[in-house]
């Protein structure tokens, strides 16, 4: 999928400017976008004391919103800006409780069809090696 | 699960209490929590531009976020004030883009382990009969 | 999806024919298929002893096969003789153990769109009010 | 979860005599275990044309048995002969469709903890490179 000598569709800057021109909500987690390839993305959530949920650890929607959030960087970074790419469907599984801090995102996909795209998150707390929660997701491509 | 004549083990003030408390992250989404039975959970979340994603519609992760909270009202309602019930793993399905608005969540336990709790959410867009999206989870409850 | 008066696309007789010339595999578990109606299905998977798994429960594979099985029979009923819907995913929550013996499924859509169907399946033991597993599944349609 | 030097719990002829005296249902697959670690497990399943469903192509639920299988002997590589593990929840996406033929599944925990482990399985056709389905699945351990 992000086979070695193939060009992301989309720049860090150009799918910044997107999600600021028309997903308002992404302003509610402050994501940073670190890298975007052709099929994979690396997104990073700061820290933030709203995110804290009973227990002290981060929430559960907080992480699904990143990992919906780095698929949909990676989709765009295999087929370029198709702002209306919409998740199907996503699963997550919490496997180990982060302590309060910023998370780091890993996408890949799996898939780049032409109607349907599917991925993989894993999901890190810094400098913690154990996985933080893991993420499946399918994309559904508008037809062109 | 939620046969008649079982009350529910926390009230929807209790709830609201413990959320203000201790779960600052619910205050993104200022969740409504509308009624809560022992193992079920009807919940609201107000029209917010913030949540807007591209195409006009709402953001899947506002969808997750008040399928999430549902189901922790459930739980609760189920088997009482257990702040650290926490979600092991969420999985979503989004069946018809709903138009900015309010949505409307309903959730019903299909079991109460000991261990495990399991449940699934409706969410409706206000006035529309189709489902906007259906989710299933799981949530973990700690030895007491 | 299945309101009164709609009828179903595909009566019993004729999805058992096609499940009979077109798809071997059904005859590892010998589904008996009850009732089909438009977006619903009710089939029956006989006891056999080489459905137990170690525990002396029936094996989750067995359960999947019957969940996968009843989503096809409602499709089909929504959609019409379609052999080659297929299923694009599938998630199943284990609920209750059941003793060996038969398992009841019933299955219901919440969603017939064009391109994706998407529903939910219950599956029962004999006599046992408490479910014993949830399934549920998306079937991608081909462009007719 | 699998770091060099660990070495698995179970061996390849452990597990499959685990398997032969308490799981008949494996032998409608005729599953053979080529690899065991510490979480991590290869498994084979033959061709057989008792798994092609219409199209052609081999059954979802055959894909689910052998997904199932593979982390089931990836849990025991990792904690040793615990027949009683059981799977919580299982998840598959089915990626592109493999032509009539034998099957290789390649599974890896992400967790193993004390009450649940989860993994992920790829499963590829014989010499395609492409991924034929991704599956993630929950274990429950019981207490010992």
């Amino acid at each position: 999928m992000s086979e070695t000598g193939t060009a992301a569709m989309i720049s860090v800057p150009e799918f910044t400017d997107l999600c600021r021109r028309e997903a308002k909500f992404f302003d509610l987690y402050h994501f940073q976008t670190l890298e975007i390839g052709a099929g994979t993305a690396r997104v990073r959530m700061p820290a933030d004391e709203r995110h804290v949920r009973p227990g002290g650890t981060i929430s559960g929607p907080a992480q699904m919103a990143l990992a919906d959030f780095s698929i949909y960087a990676a989709v765009l970074g295999a087929i370029g800006e198709v702002p209306l790419a919409v998740t199907t469907s996503l699963n997550i599984n919490f496997l180990n409780k982060p302590a309060p801090g910023e998370l780091l995102a890993e996408a890949r996909l799996l898939k780049v069809g032409k109607r349907l795209a599917m991925g993989e998150v894993t999901i890190f707390s810094n400098g913690v090696q154990q996985p933080v929660s893991h993420v499946t997701a399918t994309y559904s491509i508008p037809p062109s």
